[in-house]
């Protein structure tokens, strides 16, 4: 779960997104800086170069995903100015562009949680050292990656504090607190909030020393409840993630070894890369009675006879006879999402964005034709088409921006992943019509441009865009489902595993081994127990069937199990 | 502006909001946690012996305001749950009550931000403590109060990081790096962020180590246009002050001495509370290039005959002979607001909420009358009108809540400042009425209550409650504009001047004191320059006139300046 520090000076080198270690802020992040500002300008070049025709120019920013996928990402997130690096190694900067996308992902999720009656709240980011010590497994998990705070109003501190990696040791401070009775429960509590992690090897928006996510904390009188409540979570990531980022994760149980530091169990949604590898999306924990126990977080029961911590049911009135400990879960989504959402989608000229969480769902750009042809019955179109689809609640917008020729600016909101384009010129506005094109297919798919949509009645238009908007949605979903389900391929043996493995796919199959199995897949083969999926074969016990011979062991498993080398 | 350590000692054991030392976490924060359960328990106890029959059982939860404001101010916090304390000294948990409260100034605000093309962006917390030493003013006028990284990983740093206390300094080291023309300007970008200062003497909402707040960083090509975005932006804050939170607040300009560090002119919001100190509500900060010299923040101009930091317009055709540097602006509010709500119009009975700041606006308390009495035709009546109300937009909720008399339920919602109540019981249903009960009157004001309020047909119902909510809104704006109207005073000595603070009144007069003239005031009397609003008499330079008498000295005066005792 986490990166080991023998890693660090082999394997560190190889990522770029260490702009500059916290010693030497000044020097380190200068450089990058100009090399952005020479890139810049060598592309400006590239164009002029072109005479502004359009074409490959803002192609070139990027390089194609089928030739280095790494290197693709690393640019898309620069030139899509999706973040840029902080001063502070591992650390980024979220641009508007990539604060958009999350901004989204918010939204979304804030709205759902709020029906489930989750309330927001804010608990202080600094946590005295002390805290992370109660719970034994939370704090040797997250020891090895905090940041400490020592000093404060120009004074040592007698006692460090953390800043805060996770919030379960405060929540549970607070809990025991606000928890007295029966009736304060369940307790369902969210915060939007940055954390930190200091990570070694760090990359843009998948792992970052510093990055922001929400964090759910609830508090049941039952053990059933909160298992249940961790499992209403994951399986509400797994429809944002398939709804909104059309992500089609698989959503299950992870193995004891890649739990959170502290949780009975988690649950997970795994979301499959462009490269094949897996990324870790959301977590829900079931975090069972261990915070509670470690905070003293107890309620007084409805009737003593209803107490399960309470072993004497006597109807003694001592205040202590009947109280129970809460069960917890948490659980969390978090900036990494977007990094997701680019490497599950993007293609060789850049990013292609989900319309649900695409900051600019459909740009239009006006093509003003020949010189000395009146500009201003065109940009009055591109406009009046804009205003209806801005009051639609559409996040449209024009790009009358000058000295860029229309192909070039095709080429720059295709690199931005803007699902929906717009052309609108002098014969265009004559006929009442418009072009769309999608990004979601390649140029080359004929469907991807649609000729002559007519504009003349704008809420027949809108209507169109709308629908086509959702086909685009349902179109990256389906993508992303054939390409996940090509590479996830069922093994029957470590040797078939092995293959799997390194063919860069997915496998699954059953899977009953120990934890000591586990570990020598990981260092064998670099896979990594993804998860139990939920969805299980009809072999398997939980759908009644007898299960499966395990991979490893030939013994009995009552469930397949899936492995993938991991981001 | 920033407090004295000296005061440290002396001072500090008189607030109570010292929860706990970071030394001493756990010892400490039990403490109140117990407190608290006692006073609850207490509470519950008083409530029974009233026999659940109302009257002054929520009103015994807090210190009447007119008798202690400082504790009323604590108690109100305590009880309507708007925020707790937090394990570590000065920090605050903010619960989800005060939260709302701070969700509601956010959308806000963000809505208006981006109305005006202001982008969402994030910076990471950790900045390098060289960035700090940039800005000669600003590390002198921070370093006192800075919270300090000096472990990461298990390791030593090499340079200690500051966790944010403002983003300034890491705004320009990226701002450098993406400005580059003329066109790149105007840059505007906000962040939503938590920030640290080590403060001494704290207080919920008003000061904490920790707060949440909006930070705005704009970047110009001309100082003009700086000025003209640092003073758009404090007249925004002064509307979201008088429309939102209801808050009659001064607009104007800083003093040199209380200006922020680093700025070469702030402006500010004054809000007056209900014990007449000021609170400043809201910044505005003109940084002129004084971060844009320490970073080396430049762009190419337009021409180089417009370059006006270049004093060579020769058409040389280096590259760095048409580089000027860029004009700033930094802007913020904070959870501070929230604590300005509850001091400007709590009344001894508790909080008294602005509508469009109300978590709740609206809170319907069904009354069973007799045993007996068919309870559910009352309930499924509170119920239609909840969801006629929510369907409308307004935030309306029942409290259905059994063992609670209706009497209990008034007083505590009344605590918790929920600006509308409706009641309704079996002849309320019977008659297709219900009664109306506002929150910014005394109950002894006859206009407070409505009897009779038609509920029968829903939309007029509807309407019914928007036109009340409105009525509310402004009428919480009115008393406050009265309340302070009524504490303003014109002084035309220093005489005068210390008389009126020693009256608990803000002094308003000609002032063109030197420094010193103003340290002398502070040191003697308490007050400071809160500022110098916008509005001046008629006879100030500004608006045509010769100026007055300056009441220090003498000498003939520009404008007014208000004193003030302040939090």
């Amino acid at each position: 779960m986490f990166s080991s520090g023998r890693a660090y000076s082999s394997r560190f080198a190889s990522t770029s997104f260490a702009a500059a270690s916290a010693t030497s802020a000044d020097a380190a992040a200068a450089a990058p800086a100009k090399k952005q500002k020479q890139q810049q300008q060598k592309q400006q070049q590239n164009n002029k170069g072109k005479g502004g025709g359009g074409g490959a120019a803002a192609e070139l920013a990027v390089t194609p995903r089928s030739q280095d996928f790494s290197r693709w990402y690393l640019d898309v997130v620069r030139e899509a100015q999706l973040a840029d690096y902080g001063p502070v190694r591992g650390t980024m900067v979220i641009r508007p562009y990539g604060f958009g996308i999350w901004e989204n992902v918010q939204k979304w999720l804030d709205s759902e949680f709020k029906k489930k009656g989750v309330e927001n709240a804010y608990f202080p980011q600094l946590i005295p050292y002390s805290f992370l010590q109660k719970e034994a497994d939370h704090v040797e998990g997250f020891a090895p990656e905090l940041a400490l705070v020592t000093r404060g109003g120009g004074k040592e501190l007698e006692e460090p504090l953390v800043v805060r990696p996770t919030s379960e040791t405060i929540v549970n401070h607070m809990f025991a607190q606000w928890v007295q009775s029966h009736r304060d429960l369940p307790l369902l509590i969210n915060q939007w909030a940055n954390v930190h992690r200091w990570e070694m090897r760090t990359r843009p928006f998948v792992r970052t020393l510093e990055f922001l996510w929400q964090e759910g904390h609830t508090a049941h009188a039952t053990p059933e409840e909160a298992r249940a409540t961790a499992r209403e979570f994951v399986a509400l990531y797994e429809r944002f993630a398939r709804e909104a980022a059309a992500l089609p994760v698989i959503a299950g149980r992870k193995s004891r070894i890649e739990s959170f530091a502290g949780a009975n169990v988690t649950f997970t949604i795994e979301a499959m890369m462009g490269d094949r590898r897996a990324l870790q999306a959301g977590t829900s924990h079931d975090l069972g009675d261990n915070f509670a126990r470690a905070f003293n977080t107890r309620f007084a029961t409805a009737t003593n006879a209803g107490s399960d911590s309470s072993s004497s049911p006597s109807p003694s009135s001592s205040p202590s006879s009947n109280l129970s400990f809460v069960h917890q879960t948490s659980w969390g989504v978090s900036t990494r999402m977007v990094g997701g959402v680019v490497m599950a989608h993007g293609d060789d000229t850049g990013l292609r964005l989900p319309p649900k969480l695409a900051p600019t769902q459909l740009v239009i750009v006006p093509i003003l034709g020949k010189k000395g042809t009146d500009p201003a019955p065109i940009l009055a179109n591109a406009e009046a088409l804009r205003d209806a689809l801005c009051e639609a609640g559409i996040r449209a917008r024009v790009d009358a921006s000058e000295g860029k020729s229309p192909g070039w600016k095709f080429n720059h909101w295709e690199m931005k992943g803007v699902p929906l384009r717009v052309e609108v010129g002098p014969r265009d506005v004559a006929a009442g019509c418009c072009v769309l094109a999608r990004r979601d297919l390649p140029r080359s798919d004929e469907r991807s441009k649609m000729m002559g949509v007519p504009t003349s009645s704008l809420p027949g238009f809108v209507e169109t865009v709308r629908k086509t908007l959702d086909e685009i949605q349902l179109s990256l979903l389906e993508q992303a489902t054939v390409f996940r389900d090509e590479h996830i391929v069922d093994v029957k043996s470590y040797e078939e595993l092995k293959q799997a493995i390194e063919d860069g796919k997915w496998a699954r199959g059953w899977w009953c081994g120990s934890d000591e199995d586990e570990t020598r897949v990981k260092e064998e083969t670099g896979a990594t127990l993804r998860c139990y999926p939920f969805e299980q074969p009809a072999e398997a016990e939980v759908n009644g069937g007898g299960g499966g011979e395990c991979l490893m062991s030939g013994a009995r498993a009552v469930e397949v199990a899936i492995f993938a080398k991991s981001y």
